[in-house]
């Protein structure tokens, strides 16, 4: 077998063999295939696309390219979450203690904010103490004495995920629906996970915007999930504009903590019942998707989502008094808001755009490795989201800054995300489809 | 300007300012841009192709990668030849001096070959003594004291294009007509011709298999060279068969020696008379088709171009012994017929599986570097060539081989190179079609 036969192939359009799919993944994490065969191959894969059989392979041959996590000896069912990303999505926050409450342990390797979207570690990490860094015991120890752990992923699981990525993302082969899917599942298989719902976002502020493509990604995925012997759900929730009202990572974490007190937006506490109850249900914790809103719902008002955050939080050595009194924690020392330039229903507050500002303002990355900024970022106002019913001058959102200079640059740039309308306008819903 | 930005756009089918080729071969060269993202773009390429425009820049940012040829202190005008090579082509050690002896000076840098496809130094280092490794001074000394040379590239010349192929060869990007024809012209710019004849070959034994393609490669050349301000003008020549009888190196010598005594096969006579003629009008040194002809061809019976051979063999350092006498150059042991099994017109005489017979008989490259036995190759019968009457038995082509194994591998092979017909056939025409 000769790698350039392998490139030649796929550029032809010819469908590739299980063997040739594991000689090329096996071949490039030992170094034997140079990345300019690999930037060849993906390449010609963005162009002529995989079968979904092709694809289940590739997932494989990546999953297994490494150390796989066994999780068996500390739950005998496994439930993974992926969310796909967004702006202002902290659903991993309060979900995993909802979910643990009830006695489904959630392990999950979270990822860093990368673009306009924002990451779960960087906000756990804007609590004081907070540590992402585990080793698979200390992850395996919490999950079975709290039930509930977020780490940073290990560079052990799927290395070759880890080395494809950071080369697609030079040469751009990033938007391939079998390269995302594939770099998707590959980590959660090698996580360990039997069961796997997927949050997957749709509009502006995600990675698929419209909602055909993010059907499409959310059927491959499950399709190379139940392919290689999981239970798989997805759900399709809306980000054309930020889920809840904050975005940034002290922000979010404050909106979170608010949520698991049963109050917070309704948009977002809508979106981790919804997650939370496909997670219980394919878990086998519930038996009726009824059943299992009302179950997870109640862990909000009853206290015991709470609990199990707190005890997240002091497991992983965050300081609880941050989390007690969120006004404790990182603050912007500039705040100031956007206003409406006119009376009307908000017909636009465009995800993408606040992502990038919050990135502008220090809040996210615009390249890997940048340093993070956890106290800035934008918090919308109620009326400022869509269907809103603004009068003129009444306040968007409030932006905050490190500095008067990026301050004002944000409001410049936030004033092109809004668009009005004279008539009523409907809100997107909060969740577009749940396919189990 | 980021060079993922470039592959990207390119990816989704821009086209790409002559700021950006420029930017991307300039960045290449210098070890900038990482092979990963040179071979990303070039599949991305292959998918999308290129304008005739961004072609064109792409030539002229590879021509101007390094050093360029002035050679007009040797002579005011500048004639090249690029063949675009085949089986059985040793068009150059005919033409160079049948030009050269008509004052019209031909200073050419040639390849070596590779694949099925035999190369122009291979046939002249079959002559004891030849030497191909000229500098820019001696290349230039010999066209202005004999007004004929012919040495290997320089890897000074156009050095883009040395790294680019090298690249394209092991990722699956080698056949794409941008690539190709940028590749051909960015050397013959830089090797300071005013006017380039293409030799552009179609069939089985050449890269371009059919007449369209091979018209539509003719016409990007074209098109690139008067873009830069050069005269061009493209002879489209027949390459299902082999060009003349022999296929091999000191064999196609031989030939050659034959063809310019004024005897050798009436194909490669007419197809050598041809593209003569054509090099000869474009440098004005004659003025109608029908008179260049004519001079060119008397060249070969007048022993004009036999004297201009002598000399540029002997200014090289070839032994001239070897071709006043061609029964003296290297001669394989093993020499056998492959007769016909069948009576009647030869229908297939394929150029490419014969090219390889001839690889596989140690005399080509199955890949750069490979070493070649000057000795070995084929000889076909005058009527084992298409359309000629054969009874069974009779001889279509001899082997010359090293050994009596691949003696007898060969003729295995080469028994699925014919084809038989018992109506007569007509034998391809030598030239397809001249564009002017």
């Amino acid at each position: 077998m000769r790698i350039v036969d392998i490139i030649t192939q796929k550029r032809d359009g010819a469908s590739l063999s299980r063997e040739e799919i594991d000689f090329f993944i096996k071949g490039y994490v030992a170094g034997d295939v140079p990345d300019y065969q690999a930037a060849a191959f993906c390449m010609a894969l963005y162009f002529r696309g995989m079968t979904s059989e092709e694809t289940t392979h590739l997932t494989e041959a990546m999953a297994f390219s490494g150390v796989t996590l066994d999780l068996h000896d500390v739950a005998s069912f496994i439930v993974d979450k992926h969310s796909s990303g967004g702006v202002g999505d902290k659903t991993t926050l309060v979900v995993g203690p909802m979910v643990a409450s009830l006695g489904v342990p959630v392990g999950k390797m979270s990822g860093r904010g990368l673009s306009f979207s924002g990451g779960t570690l960087d906000k756990l990490e804007s609590i004081p103490g907070f540590n992402v860094s585990l080793t698979i015991e200390e992850f395996k120890h919490q999950l079975r004495e709290i039930g509930v752990v977020v780490a940073g992923q290990t560079h052990e699981l799927a290395p070759a995920d880890g080395k494809l990525y950071a080369l697609r993302d030079v040469t751009g082969t990033v938007p391939s629906l079998p390269l995302i899917a594939s770099s998707i599942m590959s980590k959660k298989i090698a996580a360990g996970a039997d069961a796997i719902v997927l949050d997957v976002k749709v509009g502006k502020g995600a990675f698929m915007e419209t909602l055909p493509d993010a059907v499409e990604l959310a059927e491959l995925m499950a399709q190379i999930g139940r392919g290689l012997g999981r239970k798989m759900t997805a759900v399709i929730g809306d980000m054309s504009q930020p889920l809840g009202l904050a975005a940034g990572n002290a922000l979010e974490v404050v909106e979170a903590v608010e949520t698991l007190h049963g109050r917070g937006p309704e948009d977002f506490r809508q979106h981790c019942v919804d997650v939370a109850a496909e997670m219980l249900l394919i878990a086998g914790a519930t038996t009726t998707p009824k059943e299992s809103r009302e179950r997870a719902a109640a862990t909000l008002t009853d206290g015991s989502a709470w609990a199990k955050f707190r005890q997240f939080v002091a497991a992983q050595g965050g300081d609880l008094r941050f989390v007690d009194d969120p006004t404790l924690l990182p603050r912007a020392p500039f705040v100031d808001a956007l206003r409406a330039p006119e009376a009307g229903y908000v017909a636009r507050a465009d995800a993408r755009e606040i992502g990038f500002t919050v990135v502008d303002l220090g809040g996210g990355r615009a390249k890997k490795g940048d340093p993070v900024d956890p106290a800035v970022g934008v918090v919308l106002a109620e009326n400022g989201k869509i269907g809103g019913r603004v009068e003129a001058g009444d306040p968007l959102l409030w932006v905050h800054a490190a500095t008067a200079e990026s301050l004002a640059a944000a409001l410049t740039r936030l004033a092109t995300a809004y668009e009005f309308s004279p008539e009523p306008v409907s809100p997107p819903p909060v969740i577009h489809r749940i396919l189990r």
